[in-house]
């Protein structure tokens, strides 16, 4: 089965990459390494889940603004390299969530998104990881994310 | 046009690299990448835009400091390398700028310092991107900026 | 003399690898680089050195606590590589200090961390690095570091 029928199974649809909010790439490739940009959660086009984990965001809605912001990363690599099973390996994801400085549960909102990923591609879409808790996020979104992956070809 | 060129067609001049104040490498080189680190807004030698996006700093106060950062961040490329035509793209830039909890518009103040590399090396110059608010910086630095860059041999 | 040797003459010792808290890997390698999560501080298993620098914690205790998110790094790398020999330089830190809005001194709460990896590696322990501050991590962790190693073979 590839990554699109799974998703498809769990009733998710990859969405096309929102428009560029500001002045810089999508992806960039450099040898078998493809860089991500920094991605937040977009619903039909529309920002979705603003606020901060520890007010008013729960930590439930937080792992669902992670697993959104991933879906639509995925859109991306989808637009970006037609199959995502171009894609061998997550290899590292950075997961940025808008914070209080008393929230103290960043690693399971973050697990919304890796969650997402292992459903996806299998034990390959494991990767390395950390989470923070950033002061403010651009439009505050809950949470944002980077990623790089490794391409097969 | 080289780079230089262009920077200098701009008015800008590249600034010698500012004294290391911690135990790390500017740069450091694995095959065809070269990662630079964090770098801050120093003005002939000494630090300059200080204090947070949201309070006092203004977004277009915010934006001549992420030109400031990247002017820096090039003239650490230009002591290294010699040229800067011998990085052949622009991979990743991570903007850390210093925000207050309800600051929204990291992306613009990125834009500092992205127009700028896009300014010097044209479409190579334009990397992925991610734009985070920090509740805090070293010195008090506005913004802060870490890079990877491909290198051409 | 082994990084292993120089640890221990400084009477440290490596830890094993704490519990994955989360839904991630401890490490991923992509060619000859091999990419580490984000690790907290933890002594004996279990977390220590909590709260914010600018706050609770002093710089003294904020480098302890980077030394110590440090060595049970080196024990991720002992525990998936064998032998820390197999590191031919570190290539890049991301520190993230838990602070307050008005902390100022990431980059010497960061030396903690360093210091360490030079007195284990030495120059090919200097790596590229960054410092910022974070608005909360999880647990209530001082410290977090994540790391980008190049492997030898």
């Amino acid at each position: 089965m590839t990554p699109e029928e799974r998703l498809q199974r769990e009733g998710l649809a990859l969405p096309a990459p929102h428009p560029l909010v500001a002045n810089y790439a999508r992806t960039v490739r450099t040898g078998s390494l493809l860089f991500v940009s920094g991605h937040g959660p977009f619903v039909d086009g529309q920002p979705a889940y603003m606020g901060k984990l520890g007010a008013e965001v729960t930590v439930e809605n937080g792992q669902k603004a992670a697993a959104t912001v991933m879906l639509n990363l995925l859109g991306t690599l989808k637009a970006e390299l037609g199959e995502l099973s171009r894609v061998s390996r997550f290899v590292k994801l950075l997961v940025f969530v808008n914070a209080t400085p008393d929230f103290a549960e960043h690693h399971l909102v973050a697990n919304g998104a890796t969650d997402l990923l292992v459903k996806a591609f299998g034990d390959f879409g494991r990767p390395t990881r950390s989470a923070v808790g950033t002061a403010s996020l651009p439009f505050n979104f809950a949470v944002e994310l980077e990623a790089i992956v490794e391409l097969r070809d």
